[in-house]
């Protein structure tokens, strides 16, 4: 079977077979009684799950995680409008799909965290939570540092404001690669996980602490304090009261589910769950990816026991698997489509770009000095805490809609250089994830190989 | 258990439990990083979820299908705001909502799809063709008639055009129905399923037919027989193309696919053939569902059973299992919330409108006269083909948007009694198949009671 061709061949035919269908789609509706939105949908979800499956497939061959296979096909497919191939641009442009998107990465944290015990979680606790401070100083620092060697007659808010930038984890892509390799219950993973989670609260109290600088220094005024002590409490008052609290009643939200006599009530007890706390999550500013994660988390298999035995289902993973085997790819395959090749292009930037990467990257080296625990690999640690994903983006487009002296905060080549940053940040790990947890698998017995 | 205010106090839980967080979640974003319109999807999807789980439970312990609990709370949700409760208004407002209820119901006509099988279905051809023509030819006429008592000073046309509404045949409740009861493999369950398929074909028929004649009588011009059979020519051709040449491709569509290296490949490459179809049947104006069905029908376990035994899966449906649990609620709790019990208000529409829900009963009783195999059980068939769910109100809208003379064809006092029409017969059906099938069960021996 060759091989090599493959990515060529389907995006060829991909291109050949659909553009007329969308055109068709798109301009020949009401001919029928039955025009809705859902029709596109439905084209579009076929052209995902396709290009995902072949793009997993040749990074299956390549012994690499498919993740990257979703991510790189979404590129080339959202960037063959370059070509003046404009068919799969609704990858970038569609709001249903960036919806199902959401609810995919959702999805695929609320499983992660199935994964992952909170005792086992505690026990890395420690190193999760130094290596979740260090990784935001460290970036910081030497974001700081970068945005001043560049621009040095900018504001120094502006440095500030792009150091913060730098501190955000996105844990979605490392998650992927770790479920893709078989290695979410190794240590590393766990302080991982529980270091991106840490990292969301520190990021938002971040962005809160400069935003609320920034603000008092452009009216003249204080800083409000009690702004930024209010988002760090609504955030930490989550996670505690969900951890802490919301475990103690998984026994009781389940002896009430277990009365109900419809069908499929495991997988709708656990997915209500799911769906509220990353709902509550995203009401006091986190992710709701970490609501999700905190969900999986306090969510023991004991506590559906009954509940699965009384519908006779083996495992609520096997329940949630094809779930997340539709949902997950629609996530990466629009992450990657998202990517705008022509900022690469952009030459004078990509001097200040390369500082901006290999600056977010070792900063989140440096943060895997914060694992206490002797024998654990610290390179995985910090490798697995490189991506910025949509979070980095997230925080330069709110600097981009804030006004210092009258211009943006974050300036269009400045936003440019962070959205290279966040790609390549995204497309480096999973290859070195990858690499050095082979490398560690290599050398301990308890890792299987998938 | 007290079950009798279960729903009452699921209601009085939801609404004091919700209300405030809508608001807050409404209002109150922006102040994290994260704001996006997933955030109140996922609020939405609890609220669906544990409303259709809940309203189900109540139906099983009356022993009456599951999914008549998920039209009723979706009727009470939905209707709240008559008491000035807005809190659920998003059950008939949310466009996100929409689409994924009307994905979730393309995935149970494909469930449904695969637990029929061609050769099953060819045996039982000839009756569901004639129950198909005399399901059109019966309403039709009815319909016609009850037009011209009630509003005998109406152009011919209204009466026709009226007549036609009544044609349509909407399955989704029905196969959820037999779903629910575990009798889609009975022969009167093969003959609804196939009579549906055809009457879709020809309800596009009937409205392009008297679409054409209205049009042509309004400009004063011949009626166009080339575009009435072009949508005959295009829906025919997409069943015969499916299910002739499609089915015999299924071996190498599989065989293609089992060569991919990624996850979840079965799964995937039956969604892309369901999503595909289902597609291409809105394009040639049939409903999605009616190309989901034909995918699922053409497909056979032995087409798939190499891919199956490469991931260790044991069956299609054990995967399709999970989706169908969290979408299709979501198609029929949105069903029920869009009733506009005001409309019921309306006095001096009630005889035209009950006369009209009687018109479209008799009408479908008439077409289990086509059903031609002894033993086989007419009533049964006949309820089966009663709803007429969205396609009927589609038809309804397209007639309001037509012009004769200056007015619209469809008034809305007309309009009126067609949504009562459609709101009674899908909601008298569920309790009618079972008590039928219930019926026809204790008294074979193939049957198995869930």
């Amino acid at each position: 079977m060759g091989n090599r061709g493959s990515i060529v061949r389907l995006v060829c035919g991909l291109v050949c077979i659909l553009a007329p269908f969308t055109a068709w789609a798109a301009g020949g509706q009401g001919a029928g009684g039955h025009a809705s939105p859902v029709i596109l949908l439905l084209l579009e979800l076929v052209v995902i799950l396709l290009a995902a499956k072949l793009g997993g497939d040749v990074m299956v061959r390549m012994r690499q995680p498919e993740v990257l296979g979703e991510l790189l096909i979404g590129i080339v497919l959202g960037n063959l409008i370059l070509l003046g191939i404009p068919t799969f641009s609704f990858l970038r442009q569609d709001e249903m799909l960036a919806v199902l998107s959401e609810l995919g990465v959702v999805l695929l944290l609320f499983e992660v965290g199935l994964h992952t015990t909170l005792p086992d979680m505690m026990k890395v606790g420690v190193s999760a939570l130094l290596v979740a401070i260090l990784g935001v100083i460290a970036p910081f620092f030497l974001g700081w540092g970068v945005s001043s060697f560049f621009s040095p007659e900018s504001d120094r808010l502006v440095h500030v404001y792009l150091g913060a930038t730098l501190t955000a984890t996105s844990v979605g892509i490392t998650a992927r690669v770790l479920t893709d390799l078989h290695r979410l219950h190794t240590s590393e993973a766990k302080i991982i996980l529980g270091a991106a989670v840490i990292d969301d609260v520190l990021g938002l109290m971040v962005l809160a602490a400069v935003g609320g600088v920034i603000a008092a220094a452009e009216m003249g005024t204080a800083v409000n304090v009690g702004a930024v002590a209010g988002v760090l409490g609504r955030s930490l008052g989550f996670l505690i009261i969900v951890v802490g609290v919301g475990r103690l009643l998984m026994p009781g939200y389940f002896r009430l589910m277990v009365r109900l006599h419809s069908q499929g009530v495991l997988l709708v007890s656990s997915l209500v769950l799911c769906f509220g706390l990353a709902y509550l999550a995203g009401v006091v500013g986190l992710a709701p990816i970490v609501g999700a994660f905190t969900a999986g988390l306090i969510l023991e298999p004991h506590h559906y026991q009954d509940l699965a035995a009384k519908h006779q289902h083996t495992s609520l993973e096997e329940l949630l698997a094809p779930l997340v085997t539709i949902m997950v790819p629609i996530f990466f395959v629009t992450m990657g489509a998202r990517v705008t090749l022509e900022d690469f292009t952009r030459v004078e930037l990509l001097g200040f770009a390369a500082s901006l990467t290999i600056a977010a990257i070792i900063g989140k080296q440096i943060c895997g000095l914060g694992v206490r625990e002797p024998g654990l690999d610290r390179i995985a640690v910090g490798l697995g805490m490189i991506p910025r994903g949509e979070v980095g983006l997230i925080f330069a487009s709110i600097g981009a809609s804030m006004m210092l002296h009258g211009k943006p905060l974050i300036d269009s080549a400045t936003y440019g250089a962070v959205v290279i940053m966040v790609v390549l940040t995204t497309l480096v790990t999973p290859p070195l994830i990858t690499w050095r947890f082979r490398k560690l698998g290599a050398t301990t017995a308890h890792v299987t190989d998938g």
